[in-house]
């Protein structure tokens, strides 16, 4: 049994790949070529500075002695054209594209172009300061930039057969290996922000050349390792160079935000930069089973737990805290002023894939699940072309625009931004949904999402998954095998609906006890077999631990994977005052409030909303009232949560009050 | 009729007024000295820098010639020297001090040698950039600095008829009327921070120069008049000076965090930086009284209205965010996040206090009121050596440690700050309570605040007010004439006990209506009458206008003027997890529950508590759990918001939730 090679005809992922393929691809090179017209927003109030165009692909042309200038841009702006690149690479396995390939080949040869014998590349320090490359790895990002072109390069390679765009990735890593290692003439640094872990051990995968999962392991077990701190001594060694980079204020301690305040295997709190956790976490979660490191796999277990039992929104969102874009501590969930990156949400759909091959947990698939329906996937508009840094669960525009300390809370989905992290992150995640569904172990076929697709194992082994997901709660699949094949296919089972589902092999009911949230098909397979599943995809509330302060008292909605919320145009302003009863009367509609989703469901509740009365006896701000205040019956309308910010800016809640 | 000479005999303000004169005066002088060794403590993760020391008084010799060195601290260091030297003009007035006089007297001598011959006197500018003297208005603080000396000579010259403290002052205002003005050769200016406007009314009255009023409505007319923005013009001109003073960050737009976003009579709303707003309006309340400017009146007004109706916290705090300390919008009034600076109490103060003298109403006096017993005051601890800058509603100390955007909320008083504003403000604003008790106008004597204290009005009149307030609601006034005298005695009745008071002339009962707060008791006095007010101190829950989102499902527990507030210390952690019940059995005990204040009254109250269930089904964060939550009774006890943070660390809560 083999990776499977997949297609997806799943409707509602269909329209999102479309739209990558479509229309982000060409308007994210239209972006970084300079040639689109948009208004680059700041992320906040108090950011760097806001930039007046991309200029990554013409940093890499002036590199490449293509054209003369200067650098201009974030010292990571080298990244967005590879995470373009790794888009386009699994865009053209579901929709083959001749001119666009060729484009990419010319990236590919610009890139080689710019790279430097030695295999370096990183377009700020070969303009800026060629002298001063890997001197400030605590704030400079060449480790990062070339990890994500190794993911690029790997992804483009496995498309394409395109081996230049390999060789670029192997000189890569081959420059890092001459460059960071436990001898004692090499750097024993890891990188400011984690990427290039992951990005090495993919290497090692695909190339099958184990110096990359060792170079991998050394930046891992390297980080945060005391005396000396390598940040703080390379940071007091470059204090008079010629670069200073930003270094982020309101991080401290500073090391916390890197992640280097102890060796990592010590970490028992997710912490400090969420995309930096998230990524670090990856490259270590893959390092644990390339290496067969069970403690370094502990540690990703036990962080994993940290998060998502108390460090994660209930849309998937992490990093409570814009100061740092950051984690914070436990079960500290701010609706209005968290972060919510939309890369680390899809970090953790990375990380949430590498703990799923190194140990099968339906609990690993059902955050994967809430990434993918909600916090990922908020960060792009319906059209494509619009995107969300920060998905916040309540927004407020009055706040928005009159309270800089919530100035990061954006209303409307800007067009791009000066840090374009997010768009082309989320562009490369839709386009490799695919590499997400199943899970090979043991001769296992572990089913993790209901996406729809046609999956061809090898050996005449041939599985046909359809349905209507999520807006159906019926999945079935046609497992076809050429000849009698004995394995298991394990089946998750939704956290959400385990107290009430059904599975039927061949049209007669299936029990059977979950293990790990899976339900274990274990026989001979011969013919076609139809597995026919149904799901409770009932409108549930949910309620938060009630160490979530910010949460007490409130209830959020939701129905299979998908969370819903409150917009200001379909149900008027203050939905503060908004409280739904115990046991909402929820109904479902295929009405699509003008969101243009296919199949689409919304949901209406009563409700009463509090009423401003107009025999107050008072203007006064504060009164000792003790009367009732007046509440009046209200139909609510609800619509996903990943839907949001689509129609008329206004007020959105995901989290309403009770009564 | 004159303005009394009052001899405070109340034991709640004795006690503070005995602190500011034997602890708060000298500890300040040592800080301003040197000679302390405190720790001075960051503002908040993201502030300009901890200063190390105060050096106040050494930037003044330096100036003066007498010692020599560099300028050390903020730039506008030099007002901490004079409200320190403002706060012991009050301080000698209740309790004579020679020794401390002397050194009163020649700190005037300091301050005069640094003063330069024509009047200007900024030891930051002197000692920085002699050359770029007001050449950096909008962030500079020269007026700001002189205002502050205006004041301190004017208090210290009236308190010592020391002519030289008030030469000082009116050679500075000669000097400012000598560069501002309309005049084509002046500068068509105002100050970044007003404060000057407030210190030109008062030598106005004290010296009867109307240039002075003059030279205050001139600042207070011309700022906000656009084509050209005075600010954007002169930073313009001076991008390539010397000095590159910080400009504060996350100010979008900067105007109206400097309040010149347009000519001051538009305004509506009041907007910026909090303290800056409520220092002009003070300036503005009193010069509309002397140029009998109703309109400018009006505008005093219709701000007044805006911040107490929709700006203002039940503790009387005023500024709703940190980023630029500053007003934001209607109602916004979050409990954990806010600003409430000490110093914008205090200004309050001084607001009402122009605003009575305007036209009494209970109103402004009510306001004063909850400013003096809850926010202002709240900015120090019982042993008067530690204080607070920021005041908020609800503490987390995990909160504060490890999420920097709320890094500023301290969670105790620290010793000293780099900016060094809000003690010295607190000092001078309880060594002079005094002049906030009785307003004398159109032959009406108004008692504002129920501070007990012998009162001499002059012509054989005097008023002895005698009582336990704000722990009892008995009030007695003896009325003495020494031949019979025709006049109004307005009595406030404080908006919370409107509905059920008494009052008694000898002993007969008073029956009258309120006219705008106060009881008017017109007649003729003759030999001695007792006048017995009897207020209702019963607790009382009081609950936030709707539109205050952060306040919905909550209330706050006042009686009489003092708001209360919980404790972790008292109460355990999770105070999030109490709920009051609709009626709660309120009791009032003497047990002070170790806050060192006399008389103190601490609350207690039937309440729930949320209890962590033992048969929890899962470690989930969000479930679709139903069930009531477990509560479990707790009784909960309320001490005085002021007196807070004088014991254990830990959480705190004005705002509790209720059933």
């Amino acid at each position: 049994m083999q990776q499977p090679k997949i297609k997806v005809t799943d409707a509602f992922w269909q329209q999102y790949r479309h739209l990558v393929k479509d229309v982000m691809i060409p308007y994210q090179w239209s972006v970084i070529n300079d040639d689109a017209t948009v208004e680059i927003e700041q992320e906040n109030a108090n950011s760097y500075k806001a930039t007046e165009k991309s200029h990554a692909i013409q940093n890499l042309k002036i590199a490449a002695g293509r054209e003369s200038g200067d650098f201009y841009g974030f010292w990571f702006q080298d990244s967005d054209v590879y995470k373009w690149l790794e888009a386009v690479a699994y865009a053209l396995r579901y929709q083959p594209d001749q001119q666009l390939q060729q484009i990419a080949d010319d990236l590919v040869d610009l890139i080689s172009q710019a790279q430097e014998p030695d295999g370096y590349l990183d377009t700020f320090f070969q303009l800026q300061a060629p002298q001063e490359k890997f001197q400030h790895i605590s704030f400079g990002h060449e480790l990062y930039c070339m990890g994500h072109y190794i993911e690029a390069g790997i992804a483009y390679f496995e498309t394409t057969g395109n081996t230049l765009a390999l060789t670029i990735a192997t000189k890569m890593a081959d420059c890092i290996n001459t460059h960071f290692g436990p001898q004692p003439d090499k750097l024993h640094g890891y990188p400011g922000h984690p990427e290039v872990e992951l990005a090495l051990a993919k290497l090692a995968d695909t190339t099958n050349d184990q110096r990359y999962r060792d170079l991998a392991a050394y930046l891992i077990n390297q980080r945060g390792q005391q005396s000396p701190n390598f940040f703080a001594e390379q940071n007091a060694k470059n204090k008079n160079k010629q670069l200073d980079l930003p270094f982020p204020d309101q991080t401290d301690p500073a090391d916390r935000y890197f992640q280097n305040d102890r060796p990592i295997r010590e970490l028992d709190h997710a912490e400090g930069h969420a995309v930096r956790m998230t990524y670090l976490l990856t490259g270590m979660a893959h390092v644990a089973r390339q290496t067969q490191d069970d403690d370094l796999l502990a540690t990703c277990q036990r962080l994993w737990r940290d998060i998502v039992d108390k460090q994660m929104y209930v849309t998937g969102g992490i990093g409570a805290t814009v100061a740092g874009e950051a984690f914070t501590y436990d079960y500290d969930l701010p609706n209005d002023t968290m972060y919510c990156e939309t890369c680390a949400s899809c970090a953790m759909v990375f990380f949430a894939k590498q703990m799923l091959a190194n140990e099968p947990d339906g609990d690993y698939a059902d955050v994967m699940e809430r990434e993918l329906y909600n916090g990922t996937i908020s960060g792009m508009s319906l059209d494509a072309q619009h995107f969300f840094y920060v998905n916040p669960l309540e927004v407020d525009p009055q706040a928005s625009a009159q309270d800089p300390t919530k100035s990061h809370v954006k209303v409307q989905r800007p067009a791009w931004f000066g840090c374009a992290c997010c768009p082309p992150n989320l562009a490369r995640l839709i386009a490799s949904v695919d590499q997400y569904i199943y899970t090979i172990k043991d001769d296992t076929i572990y089913s993790n999402q209901f996406i729809a697709n046609h999956a061809d194992f090898g050996d005449g082994l041939q599985i046909n998954q359809s349905g209507n997901y999520p807006w159906s709660g019926q999945i079935s699949y046609q497992v076809s095998v050429e000849s009698a094949l004995t394995f298991a296919f394990a089946l998750r089972i939704p956290a959400w609906s385990q107290e009430n589902f059904t599975v039927k092999l061949n049209g007669h009911p299936v029990n059977g006890t979950l293990k790990r949230g899976y339900l274990f098909l274990n026989q001979t397979w011969s013919g076609t077999t139809t597995i026919e599943v149904d799901l409770d995809l009932s409108v549930r509330t949910v309620r938060a631990d009630q160490h979530v302060t910010a949460d007490l008292g409130k209830i959020a909605v939701q129905r299979g994977p998908v969370v819903y919320c409150a917009e200001e145009t379909d149900n008027g302003k203050n939905l503060a005052w908004l409280s739904l009863p115990v046991q909402p009367d929820f109904q479902v509609h295929s009405a699509n409030q003008g969101l243009a989703v296919p199949n689409l469901k919304t949901i209406t509740t009563n409700a009463t909303k509090l009423v401003t009365s107009s025999n107050q006896t008072s203007t006064a701000l504060y009164t000792s009232d003790t009367a009732p205040r007046s509440r009046q019956n209200q139909q609510v309308t609800l619509i996903p949560y990943f839907a949001w910010a689509n129609r008329q800016a206004g007020e959105m809640r995901v989290w309403l009050d009770q009564d």
